[in-house]
């Protein structure tokens, strides 16, 4: 192996042993008995490490300050256009799902998937709105709509959900989305 | 085994091959080398032979007709609290996991839940609010929003939805689901 899929290997250990918040690249460095400075090198935050061991072909919260920028009407909609987007693709969707299995198959599995969700994308999305803690809650139903859709949409294959345009959601569920996050 | 572990063991057979909407309680009764009325005599319906295969304690249509009788402007929280309670119990919800994994895990699983959520749930409700096509996509749309719930709050335990009270869930979800499913 190089020392690229050395890292990563170091870091799928690592992350599914303590999760996502309790991991860190000084550990991984060491499970793969390379230095910190080199983990940084390939890969940059802890954030991108994550999405190259799960190979994810992007990571999430890239897309996110582009959605958390521009006029507070239309967030709803663009977060939610962003999410679909990102399902929309093969790339993403098939190692996304394995995190999801694996959320279904225990805690570790579950932990690693609710930090790095609850850190990486809620936690930027709450930052930036400056939400109240109240608002944290109306948050993660934001996402659970969110999740739900991907699910029927793309794993249970829901019809008409799973042969919908993206514009036919938007028009009914961006309002929702909308109302959680702003109260609007 | 005796005849009745015979005849689950041959449904989940049957469900795990055709889906199921193509199982048929005569096809089950042929692979367990039973008669039909044997099967019909121990589980009754279809519904409840899959039921009792996927091990679920009852079978989630039982409490529709319930919700569906009733106030029409309350119909959203009635589903949406029948949803959350169902999800709260625990023999429920192992076995639906179960269910929900094996979807994940390959088309045969993702069709036998697509089928029997479509037919038995979201079929019986369209039928009573006798829904337009159109209402198909938010009835959908419904469904994904409280199986984003089930997800984040029982198995990935996002907090603070995993904490919140159903009180607490209702107040911001059931007008979203009222929404979806009538229009207002």
């Amino acid at each position: 192996m190089d020392t690229r899929a050395v890292i990563l290997a170091a870091a799928r250990t690592e992350f599914a042993a303590k999760g996502y918040d309790a991991a860190s690249v000084r550990a991984i460095a060491r499970v793969a008995a390379v230095d910190p400075a080199l983990v940084h090198h390939f890969f940059g935050t802890k954030e991108r490490v994550f999405a190259a061991a799960m190979a994810l072909p992007f990571t999430p919260g890239d897309r996110l300050p582009e959605v958390l920028s521009g006029d507070r009407d239309g967030l709803g909609e663009r977060l939610l256009r962003m999410f679909l987007d990102v399902w929309a693709d093969a790339d993403f969707r098939e190692p996304m799902l394995a995190v999801l299995r694996s959320a279904t198959t225990g805690e570790r599995g579950a932990a690693m998937l609710r930090e790095f969700v609850g850190r990486e994308l809620l936690g930027r999305v709450a930052d930036a709105l400056d939400l109240p803690a109240e608002g944290r809650l109306r948050l993660n139903l934001a996402a659970a709509q969110m999740v739900g859709i991907a699910l029927l949409r793309h794993v249970v294959r829901m019809e008409p959900l799973a042969s919908a345009s993206e514009d036919e959601i938007v028009a009914v569920v961006a309002p929702t989305i909308q109302r959680y996050l702003t109260g609007t």
